[in-house]
């Protein structure tokens, strides 16, 4: 199934289940009233919102609306936890490489990247991230794997002259989570196989595969995660920024680009963001069709 | 005032005032159900529960109860962001360090540290953190200071033979959250000024004040945050380990004592935490009563 978190004024926003075409939605009234609420009993609540998906899909659920992505807050619009893996294929390390990052002003997917100065290396990351039920202290990647309740696409805003944390502002969500299942054959050993476009000002920047050269899985970076500690329902595990070896797919981030710039010609040409600048990430399946609508954010001054 | 979240079995838990002198206390019920809904509507709902307390501490409340530390959970159980200050008075930077971790799973002050492996470099330290309301993007250290709801005692726990995030498993918690203005003059500067005694166990420690040596104040470490994004209600930023330069004031983490001996003497001498040892953590007024309750907690061997 596919839930969105509607803008209804509350910080957490509105739960609603969202066609499988993403054009009609319809409010979870009576079954949960936000998404952290249905994960926080994912198995007695998700059965339901599935009926609900399965009704709305088949045109009997009784008040669907137009769905418009720009109503949309992030799926989580605040989280206990953010936790991104530096899972990329340019390095093999023998465990998980992750960081903890903020997760209380979580964007929506077209919510402004709002920045005080553009000299601070505005950069984009597409990549994905999954959502989790409760994982207990110990688990193991088939444990974790078990425990994995949505998939959502995430754009890891940097700003790479800063350091951290002032470096990573807002994190911005695609307007839909889907249940794994969603993805068909495209989910696979705890890695979504689909490629993840990039737009950069209208152009296309990049297309990797998110799977193929995913180093550690979803499975293996929340167990990483639960060797030492619970991980508790409602968690967000990033898988960093989507790359590919083969560098025809093009870029997720530009820092990427610029560092194989550097690698190439010795200096990095291409240029960090400046205001006014729109990224969009969108992921496809092998027809065509948006599977989780897009993140459109746009780089805004900062006024105080 | 002085707050608490005892447990009744939900993620959340049931918010309750608690008595000045942590004797009684008294559900919040019919103000806010939880801890982070107060705090969602702190200027709404602060001065209902302010009235609570002067009814509670005047015996004028309805339904007291023995306020029992052990039912409590940490204050906010779990929590949209848990940044800590490196700001320890060893290095002198021009800016705070600051690190993001976990808070989706806050330990209650009584709650075993559970490690699978006591080689792990099992330590506690001993800390101060607070609690904010929204703090908007560019905040000044003054406008951050505003902000400041409620202070609380933190043990960060750090295994630290591991890397991060690994390193850092669940935080624990006092079992009361006080509004800085019970601080009474301690409260300056957005610091606490109080010593932190640590026993390990039974035997004192350290005792450090809390304010001495903290190199960047509250209000500091909250701007250094809303420089680059939203600073969100119910964010915990935490002060790092209370360090003090007067060595005979004794040490506030097991690794700090071990960088003072390796300092002085070539090596380290003091082992780390074992099975069964015990740490409590606690504030003194100065008249020796305890504000904010204590934190007590004992190693246990995790046990799938």
């Amino acid at each position: 199934m596919k839930l969105a978190t509607l803008n209804d004024g509350t910080r957490d926003g509105q739960l609603a289940v969202v066609a499988r075409d993403l054009k009609t939605a319809h409010i979870a009234d009576g079954i949960a009233p936000t998404l952290q609420a249905a994960l926080d009993d994912w198995n007695f609540i998700a059965p339901q919102l599935a009926t609900l998906y399965a009704d709305l899909n088949a045109n009997r659920a009784r008040r669907p609306f137009d769905f418009e992505p720009g109503r949309c807050m992030a799926p989580l619009p605040r989280a206990s936890q953010l936790a991104v893996g530096a899972a990329d294929g340019d390095h093999v390390d023998e465990a998980p490489r992750m960081a903890q990052c903020a997760s209380d002003d979580l964007l929506a997917p077209m919510g402004d990247i709002v920045v005080a100065h553009d000299e601070w290396g505005i950069d984009f990351s597409a990549g994905v991230a999954v959502v989790t039920a409760d994982v207990a202290m110990g688990a193991t990647p088939d444990d974790a794997h078990r425990q994995i309740c949505l998939v959502m696409l995430v754009n890891e805003v940097w700003l790479r002259k800063l350091e951290l944390p002032q470096s990573r502002p807002a994190t911005g969500f695609s307007p839909v989570a889907v249940t794994p299942d969603e993805l068909g054959d495209a989910w696979r050993d705890a890695k979504v196989h689909l490629p993840l476009r990039t737009t950069w000002n209208g152009h296309l920047v990049g297309q990797p595969d998110a799977g193929a050269d995913m180093a550690f899985d979803f499975a293996q970076l929340i167990a990483h995660l639960a060797r030492t500690r619970n991980v508790r329902a409602g968690s967000i595990v990033g898988s960093g920024i989507v790359s590919d070896r083969d560098a025809s797919r093009g870029y997720g981030s530009i820092a990427a680009q610029r560092s194989r710039e550097v690698g190439e010609h010795g200096e990095a040409v291409t240029q960090f963001m400046r205001f006014g600048d729109t990224v969009r990430i969108e992921m496809l399946d092998e027809k065509g069709r948006s599977v989780l609508g897009a993140i459109e954010q746009k780089v805004v001054r900062f006024e105080p």
